[in-house]
């Protein structure tokens, strides 16, 4: 399953001609072409944008859509459980007992949760390209380029009060301003029990077949009223056959699709290994922490579960990796577009380079790259320390020069997440600040500078128990008071976790800036490489993820495996005979609801299907619709076979699970006694 | 599925020290000091001596067990599939509607089936060894040991009457004389319709999770009447329980555990992509002819599946054998066993040539192994014809010359197969006759003399056509007054197969001897290696399996697969599951019995379970037991893993499938109101 950890963690790292089912299309360039070549489907505009406005981004890292004109939004419950949990208590755990509102009044206002609507896209691309003069170097173009993004960003802002972003596509190749509405109040409406959600845990994880009703509902509020959504998806009536049409509407978070030889065997050989080296020891330190109680195993089970998910996916991907015939595939795709590249002498003079380059910046970037790692602060409340710090001096900076996150348009969001009302947990804070610093201990030099600054000499454990604990930073007031005082007040603060910040952050900085020019370097040997394959392959490409809205598409089907059959579509029958076959022990345990209502249950009903529409981390939620624009399912997990899918789209049978709407509806009504929910879903029909 | 088919198949074809739940014990030598040190079980010998009586042979290619004392025993449907197709009219098919005898009257009398039950097991080493002059040839070793064994054999059979047979173990370390009781009257008691026998066809053979109702029941008679068992199996009334010991004793085919890295490297390059090339050919004839009309698919359903099944098992095992982890395990144990044979002088001097010997025939072998290959008739008639000629030529000689099947003491079991009224079905011989003269033709060289002789400048498909419209073998009168006409008859006979067979037959006796020669060289070459195995590793090892009597052991347990847990056990609702998941379309449908009496079904009785016991093909129907010695299931088939494991016990997913006799039970009483036979299997409780 794609949870916000792994989606995350893709995040931190840096594209093929479209073929088949592949692809994940901006909205400004569909795959109108192919659709009806291949399934003789007119991709009209206004079933893009009826799409679009349906489709909803969440800003706790998932996708999912408008279901009803009265602002009602389904998305996955893995992408509601940050919600759940932040507004679970000791007495109520609505991630353990689900939560269903049996009126208006009843539903949940979500702490920092929000919701964005992708509602303007506008191609950019001329005014950022011509903001980096032409002798720049690449110092230079990174800040040309970030003050003119920065300066676009501000004026669509001020003009419209829209969220707005700049998008960079194909690495450069494109940069397009997206505006979002933005919906700030939304409350929980429903949420199953998280056992019926997450139905197989950590073992299902990332496999197929499934049995999880991965959905929880939320409603978006307007001054205190459901905001009004004419543009939602309706539930299908008709559900969905084996071999139908269908498309995905979401927000893919990261791909690596135009990565060289070069750097997908640096993930192979030091990037991944490390990270599940490192997620075995920060895993071990939280199930540590769990032991201590139940309520410690409760902060704990989230974050474990985010662990052990991405150990999955990293796990997933490194067989990929380690395929040769996928590696071999790899470098013949390579191979065949630099010789097309060496063909035509003019493209071979501009772009015949770009390998080389990337490899030199690899090498480079491989030098500073462990301290980047290891030193990075594994804690909510150190995490926000160095906010507040930057926050009072970026902001009296020019917004062109700012670094990102701080810019005008960005610091509304800002503010709503550093002084958010949710729970800290100052042991389980404590415990991943130490994880993290006995881990920067081991694997960096011990007179590495970085290491120095954050332990001046102290034992791990020692020091991140005396910052917990002499921190005031769990308290939002404290935070507000720091960032309203600004620049004196941060520098006046006896904070432990401010005084640390102040002493890390110029490194930091400095290390920040030498990735980014890195980074930048690479990112100009890509766009090369893009340009090379627009010359080549013309323009039937699509660009890499950027947890911007996306259309996918492809078909419901079947695959094998160990040379069976894997049907496209499971059912509660599945469901509860893998609870029996595991006699209902964890994680194939019923709620008990399940239990005792089964006889009510039509056991045929279709639970969670699979598609070969191209998806990764960040689909999470997003709608899977029919032709005429009808919600089938929500997307929620890639099966293992499509873990590599990040580097190479690769597979027979690479699937995307969904979901079914007629799971859903089973057991809204069957289950939950949920008729008027059922019945707002249904609406209209 | 192991079936007959793939057993026989393996068999055509030519062992390591034991660990965890490695082995397919004899029960003259079983493994009571590892099960008492491993699991603190005491194998009695009267345990030991109860399970051999109740264990049974199927000469169909099968195991079983008896399971009342009148006589009732217990098999795979699969196992008495041939029998079911054999009693099978245009209007009672009972491999599709299944069978039920409500009364012993109405038990059907198979027409060729036979039991057999080990019931005496004599040491003859010392007699066979030394019986092999110390300056013979390996030619006239052959001989003298063949005349040994036939010798042996013959005193047996006439002193006792029962079935005789000299065991050939560890591959020449052992010789012992089994004798077997037989039972040659044997009725159809009950089969399961062959949907739910085989639920999920060929997709889901070989796989887990499965969900088959893989068995049948039949019953011995004496004298007309229902013979006394004693010894027979208590289906157990307290099921099984994950990490139950458990024990299977069945008839392990054969298995290839002592074979060189030479050997498996051929079977890896040559033997097996032949064997698929094969496969995938005579497959489409079959389809071909099955495509005529319903009796011309009825006919072939059997063969048909016995080739699918077999291209499974030589896919999985030619994947286990391109695996370089597998093959570099292989190639690691060889290595050391070399190594420990080369720091003892002695055992170097006499066993360190060993595997360069293997080397030098396996490269002989390969001279003439094409031509064997493809030069075998691949019809009934023709293979009758084969046997007729050779029987009149045999029975002359004195009885320890003979090829082995024409010794006395098989005379009685070759009539019975030879004179057996089972219908033979022309187009379907002719179909295959033709097949395999088609490949034969395709690939040996055209001067090849066996081709010469089987065509004699004829095309294929009109010889084929030809020689089955014109022989009259068919009718098994005819055959037995040509047997019992003898050489002049024969010599005589215008029947265009017996002519045929009269002009390969100098020929194929030259090739098989040999063939012969060499595989004694071989054998030579492996005893040597087993004696080493002796020497380095003590008496810790089992022999190879032979298709004779064997206890194997192991646990109930699941195991983890793509990075998800396969649970121990299946039920009825993974079975309705997969049948909805698939819509109810074949091979996935269920017989109307169950979706109409689905209501009175306990879902969640176990159907199907795993376990780490050591199998192989033969060992189908073998009858798995508790430490109390009660029948818990029927061993029916392996997962995608077990299947290099004729090589080497490979894998901590390799597992041994049975079906649940609570699931027998469950279906006895609920679907089939065969609640008279369920009461005599639980007879007693």
């Amino acid at each position: 399953m794609w949870s916000r950890a792994a989606f995350l963690a893709l995040f931190l790292l840096p594209a093929t001609p479209a073929l088949a089912d592949e692809g994940m299309w901006t909205f400004h360039s569909p795959p109108k072409k192919l659709l009806k070549e291949k399934y003789g489907f007119e991709l009209s505009d206004a079933w893009l944008e009826h799409v679009r406005l349906a489709s909803v981004r969440f800003n706790s890292g998932g996708s999912g859509a408008f279901v009803s004109p009265k602002g009602l939004a389904i998305t996955n419950h893995h992408v509601g459980l940050d919600s759940l949990h932040k507004l679970s208590t000791p007495a109520h755990d609505y991630v353990q007992d689900g939560f269903y509102a049996r009126s208006q009044a009843e539903e949940l206002k979500c702490q920092d949760l929000e919701l964005n609507v992708l509602v303007a896209m506008t191609d950019v691309s001329e005014r950022v390209k011509s903001a980096v003069a032409a002798d720049a170097t690449p110092e230079e173009a990174v800040k040309q380029r970030r003050a003119a993004i920065g300066a676009i960003e501000k004026e669509a802002f001020d003009a419209s009060g829209l969220r707005t972003d700049v998008v960079t596509l194909y690495r450069g190749g494109e940069y397009w301003l997206y505006q979002y509405r933005q919906y700030k109040d939304v409350r929980l409406v429903f949420a199953p029990e998280g056992q019926i959600g997450f139905f197989g845990g950590d073992p299902d994880n990332f496999t197929y077949p499934r049995f999880n009703l991965d959905f929880s509902v939320f409603r978006v509020y307007e001054d205190d009223k459901p905001a009004a959504t004419p543009h939602y998806l309706q539930f299908s009536p008709d559900g969905v056959a084996e071999g139908d049409l269908l498309f995905v509407s979401g927000n893919p978070g990261s791909t690596n699709r135009l990565q060289t030889l070069v750097q997908i065997e640096y993930l192979r050989d030091r990037s991944r290994p490390r990270a599940l080296d490192t997620i075995a020891y920060l895993g071990a330190a939280l199930r540590e922490y769990a032991a201590r109680g139940a309520e410690e195993e409760r902060q704990t089970k989230d974050m474990l579960f985010g662990l052990e998910n991405s150990r999955k996916a990293y796990t997933g991907e490194l067989k990929g990796l380690l395929d040769e015939a996928l590696m071999l595939r790899k470098a013949e795709e390579e191979a065949a577009l630099r010789e097309e590249v060496a063909k035509r002498p003019e493209l071979a003079e501009e772009i015949g380079g770009a390998w080389d380059e990337i490899a030199e910046a690899q090498a480079l970037i491989a030098e500073q790259d462990d301290r980047f790692y290891y030193g990075r602060l594994r804690s909510d409340l150190a995490g926000k320390a160095l906010t507040i710090v930057r926050y009072v001096a970026e902001v009296e900076k020019p917004n062109g020069e700012r670094l990102p996150e701080f810019r005008d348009s960005n610091l509304d969001n800002l503010k709503f997440s550093l002084f958010s009302e949710a729970p800290i947990y100052p042991g389980l804070d404590e415990t991943m600040l130490r994880a993290g610093l006995e881990l920067a201990a081991e694997h960096l030099p011990p007179d590495d500078p970085l290491l120095e600054l954050l332990l001046g000499g102290k034992e791990p454990a020692a020091l991140a128990h005396a910052l917990i604990a002499g921190t005031k930073l769990g308290d939002p007031a404290a935070r507000k008071q720091l960032v309203e005082g600004g620049a004196a007040a941060v520098a006046a603060s006896e904070d432990p976790l401010i005084a640390l910040a102040r002493s890390v952050d110029p490194l930091l900085r400095e290390m920040q800036q030498r990735a980014e020019e890195l980074s930048f370097r690479i990112t100009q040997g890509q766009e090369k490489i893009a340009r090379a394959r627009f010359a080549v392959f013309g323009n039937s490409v699509y660009p890499d993820a950027t947890f911007t809205l996306r259309l996918a598409f492809g078909v419901a089907k079947g695959y094998e495996e160990d040379t069976t059959l894997v049907p496209w579509k499971t059912n509660f029958y599945g469901l509860f005979g893998r609870c029996r076959a595991f006699d209902n022990k964890p994680p194939f345990d019923l709620p008990p609801n399940y239990l005792e209502r089964e006889s009510r249950i039509d056991l045929s009903a279709p639970i969670d299907f699979v598609s070969t529409c191209d998806i990764t981390g960040g689909n999470s939620g997003s709608p899977t619709i029919n032709r005429k624009g009808e919600l089938v399912g929500l997307i929620f997990d890639g099966n293992i076979q499509s873990l590599p899918n990040s580097f190479v789209f690769a597979d027979a049978a690479d699937r995307a699970v969904s979901v079914h709407v007629a799971g859903i509806l089973e057991s809204l009504v069957k289950v939950y006694d949920a008729g008027p929910l059922a019945a707002e879903l249904l609406g209209g029909m």
